[in-house]
């Protein structure tokens, strides 16, 4: 029988037995009954079933169970219940690893571009990326493209809107990417170096696909998706559209699921693991010591989960982001090698300098090492 | 300048000062940088605005800021990202409210159908309704309609699919839509009162609607969706939809949201506003006492969101479910009132007598009070 496995870390309450919660995970995320009411040929072959179990503390236990592929079916969505529907309601579960072998070609598919990708395309070898954000809302379309010129004139690899950026009445969509697509152009013609402009296109459902399409037409070189507001699966349709336009995951809406010791998702189970599977180009995460409350090992996790090379999917551009500040960019560049594109936005805003002058400093520093 | 408010509770750590705090949000939710980069229109118009404040623990506040409606524009994704994107990354930050009075009408529309249309559909006065799930994953659609003709015979209003029936091999959709409308039918003949079938279209972006079509064409009821896989904007769209089929709203993936005292949404504010202002005519939640882990007076708030009738949208009607035991129905109908639906799976799964027996103590419990 496929299968596909997870592995959990297991917390007990007081009272709770290890295997007694293990059996009623198998159950509860498959038939959702009591094991008496089954028939043996459901038993055998749709509930869950216990590979490896591993005690790694008084009380926790790292857990792996196997899972029919059939159970799933044709439906990411329905993966996605199995994985984490109604113990999404339950203390002490918390899901650090899925073995994507079996589950890569017939059913996720990953990026369509990855870093190799990114790299050819942006033909940037062997350095790390930089990238900015464009903000605040409010501003005018006229005033971010204006803003979008100076970074790309100071060399800013990739100027993204900020999430924040969707059809509000001050700078609506189709105008705003038009206006930041020429002026990316413009710098480009000024400085014969290329910035490649990514807009928001996170929206209602109905209207995510025209945006993506209206960015293309446009001539924007990717998108920036928040998957938790979007859609799970919308991220995944995106990155298998015609147009293939790379895809920056932003982590709005989504902090809940990593913020619990013992519930929900382990950091680079999210980040490096899931959006890599569902077909994000760049994840961007909060790195440690910013605003945001990653610890360093977590972020190094996140970066190492993205990358890695074992896995069926092509590799994922880890986008720390949320903090950074420039003067520290060859800190993080030491820490986090090559395959990294930073996201620093705040900072340049602050440079007193002004926006060009300040891109330039990042992205000197990006291009020098 | 019009606006809408967001409650929170803010619970401060270590050295955190609650105005520093409430300002950081205001920022952090709208501009996403330093007030000091701001020109003063952007900080007049744009950044959120504090309105109340009260200390109502050690460390805890109750906090309402008003956000301008412009930051939102057209879209119920920005609305999502303002109320908790870069937030839901942070800890000490809780949703508790949203007033929903200038949002309604031009953003969301609420329910279609709602309690008193739901009582109008099925001719159901004065009393609770009782639901139930068909499973377990592994039957075939025949099987499965031999259980919604049996659930159907006994009496019981709504017949729901189980949430992890997708469109797996074993019953796939449209076979299990049509043959489960059919049993229903087919129990209506012979008893003369009909019960409603919801199957569930939770499914990837892209063919979510096409299974809602499938399932009114089909003759189905009503539709089940788990908004926190499908895609929070995808069951507003549905409840617009042409085919009117009310929709239950199932907390699949949404787990963790609720989980944290500290962090995320109250409970009554997912399943009782928020739900309700997306348009889900059922709200299931996780009961008090079952497998799951609310507390009665959490699941009372809950109740209580989803029917207030000073809200801006026709009412939700609230559907616990999980570990309900027949035996207990009466206790919980005195508990929560009449406008309630009582949805109760395993238990019935699990009585000696049978399916059809099972249902009719269940249905004869509800409708005698």
């Amino acid at each position: 029988m496929s299968s596909f496995t997870v592995t959990y870390q297991l917390t007990l309450s007081d009272g709770e037995a290890v295997d007694e919660k293990i059996g009623n995970l198998c159950l509860e995320q498959s038939v959702e009954l009591p094991a008496e009411v089954l028939d043996k040929r459901i038993r055998d072959q749709v509930v869950g079933r216990p590979r490896k179990k591993k005690q790694v503390g008084d009380h926790a236990y790292e857990v792996t169970i196997a899972w029919p592929l059939a159970d799933v079916g044709s439906d990411i969505s329905q993966f996605l219940n199995l994985l984490y529907g109604n113990i999404s309601l339950k203390p002490g579960i918390k899901i650090t690893k899925v073995d994507w072998s079996s589950l890569a070609g017939n059913l996720f598919k990953g990026p369509r571009v990855g870093i190799e990708g990114v790299r050819r395309r942006y033909n940037i070898t062997a350095r790390p990326l930089s990238a900015t954000a464009l903000k605040p809302l409010g501003c005018s379309s006229k005033a971010l493209a204006e803003l979008a010129f100076q970074f790309a004139a100071g060399g800013i690899d990739l100027i993204k809107d900020d999430h924040g950026l969707a059809n509000q009445m001050y700078a609506p969509f189709e105008e705003r990417v038009r206006a930041c697509v020429g002026a990316v152009r413009k710098a480009a013609q000024r400085t014969g170096r290329r910035s490649y402009y990514f807009p928001n296109i996170t929206a209602d459902a109905g209207e995510i696909e025209s945006r993506y399409r209206l960015a293309e037409e446009s001539g924007a070189d990717g998108v920036l998706l928040s998957p938790h507001i979007a859609g799970l699966t919308v991220m995944h349709r995106l990155a298998r559209m015609e147009g293939e336009l790379p895809i920056i995951a932003h982590p709005a809406f989504a902090g809940s699921l990593t913020m619990d010791e013992s519930q929900g998702f382990a950091p680079d189970f999210l980040y490096g693991q899931l959006w890599r599977a569902l077909g994000a180009d760049f994840v961007i995460y909060p790195n440690t010591g910013g605003r945001f409350s990653f610890t360093l090992p977590q972020c190094r996790s996140i970066n190492k989960a993205a990358r890695r090379s074992d896995a069926p999917f092509k590799a994922s551009l880890p986008m720390p982001g949320g903090g950074i500040k420039v003067e520290h960019v060859s800190r993080w560049m030491n820490e986090y090698g090559a395959d990294t594109c930073f996201l620093i936005g705040g900072s340049l805003y602050r440079y007193t300098g002004g926006i060009e002058a300040a891109a330039k400093i990042f992205a000197t520093r990006i291009q020098k090492g």
